[in-house]
């Protein structure tokens, strides 16, 4: 049985609707989930004490809340149980919707890395216009990157695109300003350099329109740029939607016509909404963590817990550590 | 009477798209429009003589050719020839399909750079969901940049915003990845240093998110984070266009819904249709040059040598002469 832990007062929307999502995900079939947090605060909340149990933490890591700090000084909250519960075996997951920032110190100082692993990169998932996924890492884990970085991020991700999504043999691609070598700055030249023999099926530089045309599988980038190239995303996906139901409410004829389209549009926001896909997993550190946007609602956290369970029942953590062992074995023989 | 210099044989479609640009821009009341390029291939292709001429050039810079190549070996190319008549005071404007690099580099060759520029910048516009319109730059002119160059798109771009798009004092912000102050990279965090006293609405840092919920004017980043952005966007409307196109093919239900909203989708179709746009400037150099994308069509083109009109009318450059003499004089001062 998984076991998970979530950290109960992360959130813009915690604790209750991290408390109703755990309630949806062991309705679910999510397995054992511990909610991490004030006791006195996420018990009378709790409408369902099957499966879910309270772990207490004092103290809450503030959203806006220096990561350093929050690691110097809240040994005590939500987060830092969270993970020690990790650490110690108790549960196999973490999930938490709260400082992204500080969740990724904490992961880092309680799990530690993986061996090859110089630094944590957050990868997230895009459904594209062929039907299938693409993975982009880094969103935002690591905002300056060197080329091995990158390198252990094409690693990562094409472990996640094989065990994950079910692709076979993942094209990876670096993202660039132009397909052509001549294109791309010092970062993606080293690292283009480095892929060429790093043993992955390695496409080349690909431009951002390749992240939503389905031709590569994993796209690399710095943390900086994959965070600009995330949020992009979201603000352009929320002005589409949001222009179309501010027209489609000012039209009799036009609502007629979404309701004989609710389907279509069903499709559509599904994919653009971040709630389902719940949360971007934490690569890198040893141990499962899914992080949750901060505005995350019941249903976000929901997916998350399931995603947390799918990875869990997936190895993925294990399948990342064997492949970067056979990576430390190609670069201790070149 | 505003005169304008058309590249007739760059992009994808040329010249054929770009002959048929340029008629309708005229008919429209463009001005006089000079077609450069191959006359043996524009000639036969006109169907409309008054107001537009063609001015001949034996050859062409191909779409995948160096930019630095092009400069040294095709100085009777099309693009090249459309700059000297720039230069020369025979039109006070070039529009461009073809080689974007090669574009530039003929600009900043043939015009200089305007005093107080170290590097220009292409300036794309954005609308967004508040109905307004934002700035980025830059989209790729410049993959490298140091502190100074985005300072110095900062002020373009607010002479921009002010003078083509009607914003009295345009709110400024740097692409970072994240609000916070303790958020972005090496570059951005001394662009904010100097930005802080360059006389702008400077806002501080902006998320990819502001492009496109109206929180911002103008949007300065480096060309390589820039040009990735720009191909996001693009990769994702056009994901959300062929999604809603196929899932509508589909269902007769859908179909009829799709023709009662049939003004609501024109609406959306046109925000992401880059053709509505017509091209992008390039700022920095000393001429109105606007740059269109390799896959211009014919309205495309008509709108690129639009847009280039109105900025020739509203002395879009003069005014960035002027606050760069003024920013080089505050600098000299401090």
């Amino acid at each position: 049985m998984v076991r998970i832990a979530i950290d109960a007062m992360g959130g813009d929307h915690a604790p209750i609707a991290v408390v109703r999502g755990a309630e949806a995900a062991s309705a679910e079939g999510a397995g054992e989930l511990v909610l991490v947090g004030d006791e006195g605060k996420i018990g009378p909340l709790l409408t369902r004490r099957s499966g879910i149990e309270i772990v207490h933490a004092p103290s809450v890591v503030e959203m806006k809340e220096s990561p350093s700090t929050a690691l110097r000084r809240k040994r005590d909250s939500s987060i830092s149980k969270a993970f020690s519960l990790l650490k110690e075996g108790d549960v196999q997951a973490v999930v938490s919707a709260g400082n992204s920032g500080a969740a990724l110190a904490f992961a880092i100082f309680t799990l530690g890395r993986i061996p090859g692993v110089e630094r944590p990169a957050i990868l997230t998932i895009h459904p594209n216009v062929k039907g299938t996924k693409s993975i982009l890492l880094d969103a935002g884990g690591t905002v300056d990157c060197r080329p091995s970085h990158l390198v252990q991020f094409a690693i990562m991700g094409s472990v996640f695109a094989r065990h994950v999504l079910g692709v076979e043999a993942p094209r990876v691609g670096i993202l660039s300003n132009g397909e052509e070598e001549t294109k791309g700055n010092e970062l993606t030249r080293e690292t283009h350099a480095l892929l060429l023999n790093a043993g992955l099926n390695y496409t080349g530089y690909v431009e951002g329109t390749d992240l939503y045309n389905g031709m590569a599988d994993v796209v690399v980038t710095d943390g900086f740029v994959g965070n600009v190239v995330l949020k992009v995303s979201e603000g352009m996906a929320e002005a589409i939607v949001g222009i179309l139901k501010e027209k489609i409410a000012r039209s009799t004829r036009a609502k007629i016509g979404y309701k004989l389209m609710a389907g279509v549009f069903k499709t559509l926001f599904r994919m653009v909404d971040y709630s389902e896909y719940g949360g971007a997993p934490l690569v890198g550190v040893d141990g499962v963590c899914v992080i949750c946007h901060g505005k995350s609602n019941e249903r976000a956290i929901k997916n998350a817990i399931m995603q947390a369970k799918g990875f869990v029942g997936k190895n993925v953590n294990g399948h990342i550590k064997d492949a970067m062992a056979v990576s430390l074995a190609r670069n201790k023989e070149s």
